[in-house]
């Protein structure tokens, strides 16, 4: 017996990384949001790794502030550590990495989420989706609960049919032994959902009494405040350590001589796993030449002593899982107080969304996270903010809010699930992004501010604290074009002092920036700005300045991508009736059913040729509208 | 397929209050335990009402702390309100309740587990005990692990055999959807223990956000710094306020209507409730002529909006909660966060029990909390603490410590249970107690910490400030039995001043102190001591003194009650043999098996006249002994 409990405009599954986003996205929207989770008490669950950010994935995070999210704010606020990766290299590759209170990390976000005005959170299992002529009209909970809407969210995680799996032992579950979700998962495969069987994995966690620390080399925090929100102006200065370890030849010979035993290998293990946070078993197997692996032992929070082992994920049986931990330098007497598992759990193949995170099959209806085949609390939050988005600019009947490649790694990712699909939990990487010099962690502001302004996620006040800082970075920039710098004596000392060449001729301090012994700290000693110019705007000054010419020409590539995906495939186009591709571009198309002729030459299998075909078929086809 | 773990002295199942009080004094103890929970996530979780204390169960944590265990320490830690209760009635019923944050006290719970030497935390699900020849040896995880033990207490809480019910929708379930414990219930039945079906609920929980405090009354905590422990000195002083309000005859009158779908009167709940902790159907029911229930509003903590619905707990259908809800004042437009439910679980019947709370089946094994058939988070704590005693002392050849209830709150509980059993969920109430005004809140200590010192659990540090006390107070009673004061005229001026009649002659200040209208504090203004008395010395004197008549009745009767409890009934004693009890009572005392003609004389249907035929008949049989 069911009954009717309410009406909202957007409905949130699931209140992880993705859900949390997405509810928040819909309710600042001014959207009614119901958000409804399996556990009040596991909102923002960090299941793995107590910790956000590192390459691409902190670039994310940078990207969900700038664009109006939670996940920076949250992890600003509650962090045990912060770490600046990468600072030997370039700025396109810096990435801020935090590792969290996992405790404090839930209890913030919860708090948020109680406070949003046009947002209710309720604990129940949803079971089905309300689903009339192919349009998702609201959910069904356990109870019987009816609940309508305009829009649905699914984030899901890994607990449609969830599995854990520990050496020969498996259950249904969902992570951390918390209920798994099943009726929903058979339901979505009802409705048609082609859905897939993916498969992640967490280490086991020790106790910090029971280890050795001064075997190990210590990982501290850096010295610098740093945050993820540009919003942040708090910063917690008391930093708690990790710890680096490694595996050794005693540690592979033990997994070794029990891989027989091993899930992933005894084909207990059904679903595929992420290839680029492989278990420990795999990393034996896979680089079998690597006589010792990194082991990275990090608190779970400030007032706990449980330790997670990172490196060590694993679903070997539990005797050997002691066995294992026994042999690190360090941990030789550590007490494990959770078993490392792995767990199973079904996704639906992501070439079913549309680049909103809409679903083509059923109307209204958004996925985001796990469930999109996608791994990681950044790549869930991303997406569930998307997604968030999206729902609610439905229900407002506006047109969604499609990120390009150029504009974001969110972009990257979503392009990349829609159009290419995964065969794998799909995890981001600076690699997957062909612009990555545009989009570097500094200037995530720069790039999304303006839409998160324009699409009512950013408050006026940060929107104008935001265009302050734009038009300061560009009023110095045109200073140094064109002020010169003369070659005088207390010039040419000071150039000297900096180790680099002095000036012959009056140069540029625009040109003088680019030489690499020289930033914008020096550029300001042989010439003070008028007014004082905050670090901020010194740090895009100078990145702006110095990688000009990268910059300039990665901006012409993206100005040719822009006219492909300018180019809209119209929905009259029907690729059974298009002449002349190949039967593998003409089956992915009507599969993937790409929104510009852009999307589609991404599709693998889809040729520069079939494009070609594409390209003609469309501006025949229009002609001809036009004309009849 | 399973594999030897590790061996301990002690292994305690389950981590809620009677589990974490197990392990902690075991291994305070000096032995090695091991504490195992099928979460580390809900160590010491509050499952329904977010507080601890009150009548009978804050003088328990009080007992707890004074023995050396830790309820009192970490809820002083974490409240966000203290209050007296009954502060207009004498001092036998003063009780101290707090609210907790229910998020702090686990946190705070878990930290104190993992940094305590003797112990190990671990995460697993116990399916079956090792029991060889009647002994248990240890316990079976669902990952294979076999650890061994010479004792083990069992805590499982309402996760044997757990099944949540709410309206017609069951499924199985521990608390708040935590994963059941089946396996281990069908072994205990399998090892031959008589279990019973229990059941307890909780009401719904809503966000503050959408209920209007302004129609309640405000329940703010005392501005009284007060604390459980006797070694708390830092007291939280920032407190927050509850809030009252009240069911109305139109709650009633929706509660009426749906009686029919209540799975309390449709068939579907098996289990026997708690009587003083009723369902509000329940109550309608069974109080028909009140037109209204308390409702109390209380915080889940500082950092949350959620609140708890004290009096409204039910496992009506959800959508009969939201209409009951809402009819109540300042709830109209409450968002229901979680559902109310009921819970159903296995326990054991305790009269299985030794009054050391040792199984008479399995030896070695011992049981605390809702197994043994109470509810209540202090009633759990106060058996964890007493299994953990006696497990570790059997560990260590020494005999059990059994509190008799002439001591103890606790010793009250335990000879309850053991010896009369129980039909429902037992709560420890003040009326239980027949020697209420020895077993008072203010004067735990002085009735426990000797016992605590001597089992090991008071420090040396913490027993000489004790026994600073104890000699502090009985120095100034002495003085105030020995001080005679004179009826000069500024004697007679303060009496006068105080509303008490004027002297005549020179008068004790002990016997001036029982007067109603004098406390201690008048006394000292009359004969100052010689040195500053502390105000729990000087609550000390003022209750002894004023009290002295019925404290001396009370524990005249204790005398008597003494030597009952003195005449230990031998093991040579076959009841079938003893010729003249009536049947009954034989069946009762096969059954239970009483350790003293004290213990017996409290079986009911035992009756005096068969105490006095036992009696005779152990006098017998002993005299028979020593000529034989």
């Amino acid at each position: 017996m069911t009954y009717q409990a309410g009406e909202y405009d957007v409905i949130v599954i699931g209140a992880g990384h993705a859900g949390c986003e997405a509810a928040l996205a819909a309710a600042r929207m001014g959207c009614s949001t119901l958000l409804i989770t399996l556990s009040l008490d596991t909102i923002a669950y960090m299941p793995c790794n107590p910790s956000i950010g590192g390459p691409a994935k902190g670039h994310v995070v940078r990207e969900i502030d700038a664009l109006g999210g939670e996940m920076a704010k949250n992890i600003d606020k509650t962090h045990i550590q912060m770490r600046m990766l990468n600072t030997g290299k370039g700025p396109a590759v810096y990435a801020l990495r935090a590792q969290a209170d996992k405790f404090l990390y839930q209890r913030e976000m919860k708090k948020t989420l109680e406070n949003e005005p046009n947002l209710e959170l309720h604990q129940n299992m949803v079971e089905r989706l309300i689903v009339e002529n192919g349009q998702c009209r609201g959910v069904i909970t356990r109870t019987g609960a009816r609940y309508y809407s305009k829009t649905v969210v699914l984030t899901t995680g890994t607990y449609l049919r969830g599995r854990i799996i520990i050496g020969d032992l498996s259950y249904e579950s969902g992570p951390n032994n918390q209920q798994p979700s099943i009726n929903l998962a058979h339901h979505l495969q009802e409705l048609g959902f082609q859905m897939v069987r993916f498969k992640t994995g967490t280490p086991p966690r020790i106790n910090r009494k029971s280890i050795d620390t001064s075997k190990m080399e210590i990982q501290p925090g850096d010295d610098v405040p740093r945050a993820f929100s540009y919003e942040t102006t708090e910063f917690i200065m008391d930093q708690l350590p990790c710890w680096l370890t490694h595996t050794n030849e005693k540690t592979h010979q033990i997994i070794q001589e029990n891989l027989h035993r091993a899930p992933m290998y005894s084909g207990i293990i059904e679903g595929t796993g992420p290839r680029y946070c492989p278990s420990i078993e795999d990393k034996i197997v896979r680089f079998s030449d690597k006589n010792r692996h990194q082991v990275f032992i990090e608190p779970e929070g400030r007032e706990t002593e449980e330790m997670y082992v990172q490196g060590l994920s694993t679903s070997l049986p539990e005797d050997v899982q002691l066995k294992v931990l026994r042999t690190i330098r360090g941990l030789e007497k550590a007490e494990m107080m959770r078993t490392g598992y792995a767990i199973e759990y079904d996704a639906i193949v992501p070439t079913q969304l549309w680049p909103s995170l809409e679903t083509k099959l059923v109307e209204n209806l958004f996925t985001a996270g796990q469930i999109n085949g996608t791994s990681g609390y950044e790549e869930a939050a991303g997406q569930g903010l998307m997604a968030g988005i999206n729902a609610a600019r439905k229900v407002q009947g506006k047109d969604p809010i499609i990120l390009d490649r150029s504009q974001a790694y969110i972009g990257v990712l979503i392009d990349d699930l829609v159009t290419k699909g995964t065969g794998e939990p799909y995890r981001l990487l600076t690699s997957r992004a062909e612009y990555r010099l545009l989009l570097r962690h500094d200037n995530a502001d720069l790039r999304l501010t303006d839409l998160g302004y324009q699409i009512g996620l950013i408050p006026e006040e940060r929107y104008r604290r935001f265009v302050a800082k734009r038009e300061a970075i560009e009023k110095e920039i045109e200073r140094l074009r064109n002020t010169k710098v003369r070659p005088t004596p207390e010039v040419q000392a000071i150039l000297r002092e900096m180790g680099t060449s002095e000036i012959n001729n009056a140069v540029e301090l625009a040109s003088l920036i680019k030489r690499p012994e020289l930033g914008y700290r020096e550029i300001s000693l042989i010439s003070p700005p008028p007014e004082p110019i905050s670090p901020e705007v010194a740090e895009q000054v100078e990145i702006q300045l110095k990688y000009e010419g990268y910059i300039k020409k990665a901006l012409q590539q993206v100005e040719k991508m822009k006219k492909m995906e300018e180019k809209r495939i119209p929905d009259w186009v029907d690729y059974s009736k298009v002449a002349g591709i190949s039967s593998e571009a003409r089956e992915k198309l009507e599969k993937v059913r790409p929104i510009s002729l852009g999307q589609a030459s991404r599709i693998s299998g889809v040729n520069p040729a079939d494009i070609s075909i594409l390209m003609i078929h469309i501006e025949q086809g229009n002609k001809a509208l036009k004309k009849g």
